[in-house]
């Protein structure tokens, strides 16, 4: 149930709502059971989309903060930082929105990066994806991961990448993401925190 | 020895070559031995700078196919993506020319994302870390990863991380990058190549 409702030009959204529609979801039928859709997400109360600049009314830092440190952020401050996105067209930030209540319960990103290598190619990233701890079990997990990855495959991406803790590795797994062999090394290093 | 006499303004450079005077140096200072910085780096035929639109001429590509795929990419075309590069602002690609031969001999990228966690923060990736194998034992490798490390902590960026292949890890490690318990896992999915 994608804001298909919305223009092209609705720039309210994060990025073109249109990019939801006709995902290939065939190819990931089997991982997904009952099978849902961005655009069939299981209860009609459900509504994936971009993320909105007013969603901060919508408990959307509220929803970041079960996942890391957010900090207190005005409302000024999420526009502005929202508005630079925006204009960067490289951030994909999709939400699920229970619209009962007006509430987002669960966002992941994909945010995109240029290259040289890979007849300059695009890489794909999967960052920050969270679902309210008391949505269970309703595969929104899933729903929302496998909805930009599919973005990620449609925008032309040649790989989507992402960091985890080790007891999401059977999630993403069961996805299609792999822990390539000799490859798999995520290291980090903290600068000191401004917050 | 870092390109200081052009002006901020030269829109040869991917980024303004100003942001790499006076990187904070002394806190690595036990890493590197014997001691080189960007502006100083061992060599007085070595320049340590912002890759420059013309550096197609330079070798960059074939520097590039060192490290992965790079295939066939027209000057056009390399120009066009360092344009759009250079336009989103978050593409610090730094290189090490040989002005003897004007040929570039190593090249990092630091990434930057906005995110609406850490307070609005920013965070920092090494990307495509490549040095030409005849240079080998000029530390080389160390001087081009601190100097974007240094940048990234310059930038302000939260954290900086990188992927990399096993046999890489004690490099990255002497550096100051750790294998976080629990929490070092790169995973990827790779879509049909273009290329």
């Amino acid at each position: 149930m994608v804001a298909t409702n919305k223009s092209n030009g609705d720039s309210s959204f994060i990025y073109n709502p249109e990019l939801l529609r006709n995902l290939e979801w065939n190819s990931v039928q089997n991982k997904v059971t009952p099978f849902i859709t961005n655009e069939q997400p299981g209860e009609d109360y459900f509504l994936v989309r971009p993320l909105q600049i007013d969603d901060y009314e919508k408990g959307y830092l509220h929803l970041l903060s079960q996942l890391t440190i957010v900090g207190e952020i005005t409302k000024e401050e999420f526009q502005s930082q929202f508005l630079k996105m925006q204009k960067a067209g490289c951030y994909f930030v999709t939400v699920i929105e229970d619209i009962r209540d007006s509430k987002i319960i669960a966002s992941a990103t994909l945010a995109t990066e240029l290259k040289f290598v890979h007849k300059c190619g695009e890489r794909a990233r999967l960052e920050d994806v969270v679902v309210n701890n008391t949505y269970r079990g309703k595969q929104l997990g899933k729903l929302i991961v496998l909805t930009v990855t599919l973005l990620g495959k449609k925008l032309g991406c040649y790989k989507m990448s992402l960091d985890c803790k080790d007891p999401l590795i059977p999630f993403y797994k069961s996805l299609g993401y792999t822990l390539e062999p000799g490859n798999a090394n995520t290291m980090m290093l903290r600068f000191e925190s401004k917050l």
